[in-house]
């Protein structure tokens, strides 16, 4: 079997960002932590750590630490069962914890009263990596994650699929920016020179909602502001139009403070979770949880699909 | 001097995030911008862009990114004073936009009103990007940002830096997560293991906190939410306890759904805003605004400092 000691050293080395503090959470010295992941490349014959500030992980190494994660994640299920088996000193059954990439709008949007009820009723600890939703897919497949909320349809192997939903974006502005930017109301020649939001630039979705709205590219002087409240507090503070989430808008739209460039058309990004085929207990709560709280709050198909 | 066509691709490869989009932008053909840019490869002897998706600078791209943004910078400032220079087609005085380093939880809590305001003065456009307070400074150092929020008392060479004042910390939880987690009281008993949130590796105020406060080390289990609003949202749910940006906490705990921790005790930030010395107008009008909503938001030493 693999050495499991230098396995958890190098995951701590990653996971806290150095080593100095992978030892103190091991209880052992620095250089014992660094001797052990030196052993380890030796065997496979690769460098698993780039010794940087803070030391990040090469291809092999984010293997070896997925690896790590999900037999943890195993073992966690067996100590829920034996309890006799937990690491004497910790308490019994340290915590577990699970990798999940989600986008960012659906954290702001949906996604944490999930975690909420997953780590109430498992105890289990969650660390969310946030991506864009047409990349979490990615970090599934790399094995970064053990599942991931993502638009991206294509089954990654070794996992299952389910569709949640679509999350559903308006195209808002405040009423002063319309004023100003759409004194004759919103077309193609006010969105070709009306300031725009984008959260970063992967961010299609404003030139998807004007190509299929308006028929037109989107060319149009951009404040880049890579935060789902940042861009929700921009659109009110009347510097661009966006797509923000309906469910933090609506608030807003009801009250006059954001107003729909387009009444009626919507833009639904469809969500699919996809999680590890690990037959692990945790997982299988976390996307019950998921799945409630998607048929809550996102926007659902006519009908459904499952795979 | 250098060939500027060939930079200006380079730097909207790079912005844009693909050379089909780049070439859109320009109005050129995909091929003409892949061209223009290895000739100037050629000639600088080095790759300037890693040809993946989406594209990434080198060290030596990102210098002449960065060179391109300050001559755009300045030019903008020419065409303001001599509006016949304006690029014909795109109308006078095609937008400039500054690119502007700043940690997550300014954007979240006090930076958004300068945001708007610089807007609405000068019609110039920001692009943001978000990075740890203690790690803006580094993209400023690169040439990748004009000028930063930043924890970093260090002045960056070429740059001017002035004292902003403490973004102020609380350490809050849920009156629910204090019953569960800290029955007795909140001491170095209780935060051995009760859940702490943390924002990514490099997030390390929490524990400062309980260093300061309690005189301990902090090594309990944790909830990872790498999203200024998504911490406040978990902090609000009883998935950890956390330290949050005061402003942002206050009506929270008005209306009792966060406690402090340990009443009275806050963390204070202090807060830099360093940037370029370009002697650029725009550049003079952000640092204006920024100090002015600073003075406002953010806590004030007894005496000022300026250098």
């Amino acid at each position: 079997m693999l050495d499991y000691p230098a396995l958890a050293a190098l995951a701590a080395v990653v996971r806290e960002g150095g080593f100095e503090r992978a030892a103190a959470v091991l209880g052992v010295t620095p250089s014992a932590v660094s001797q052990r992941i030196r052993a380890l490349e030796e065997r496979v014959g690769t460098t698993l750590v780039v010794r940087c500030q803070p030391p990040k992980p090469t291809e092999a190494g984010t293997r070896l630490c997925a690896h790590v994660e999900r037999v943890r994640l195993l073992e966690g299920e067996l100590v829920a069962g034996l309890p006799v088996l937990g690491e004497p000193g910790r308490g019994n059954a340290a915590p577990v914890t699970l990798r999940v990439a989600v986008n960012a709008d659906s954290l702001g949007s949906w996604f944490l009263p999930v975690m909420a009820r997953f780590a109430e009723r498992t105890g289990a600890f969650l660390d969310l990596v946030l991506d864009g939703e047409e990349h979490t897919a990615e970090r599934l497949r790399s094995g970064e994650v053990l599942a991931a909320v993502t638009a991206d349809p294509v089954p990654v192997p070794g996992c299952r699929m389910r569709l949640l939903g679509a999350l559903r974006y308006v195209a808002t502005a405040s009423p002063g920016f319309l004023r100003r930017h759409a004194p004759q109301g919103v077309d193609a020649a006010a969105l070709a020179r009306a300031p725009v939001l984008r959260f970063d630039r992967r961010d299609g979705l404003q030139a998807r909602w004007a190509q299929e709205v308006l028929g037109i590219p989107l060319d149009a002087p951009t404040h880049w502001v890579p935060s789902t409240q940042g861009f929700l507090d921009a659109s009110l503070a009347g510097l661009g139009w966006a797509l923000n989430p309906k469910r933090m808008a609506d608030a807003h739209l009801a009250a006059g403070r954001l107003v729909e460039l387009v009444p009626g058309r919507p833009l639904d990004v469809a969500l699919h979770w996809q999680h590890a085929r690990l037959g692990a207990r945790l997982l299988d709560v976390l996307t019950h949880e998921v799945a409630t709280e998607a048929k809550r709050s996102l926007s659902q198909p006519a009908e459904k699909q499952e795979s």
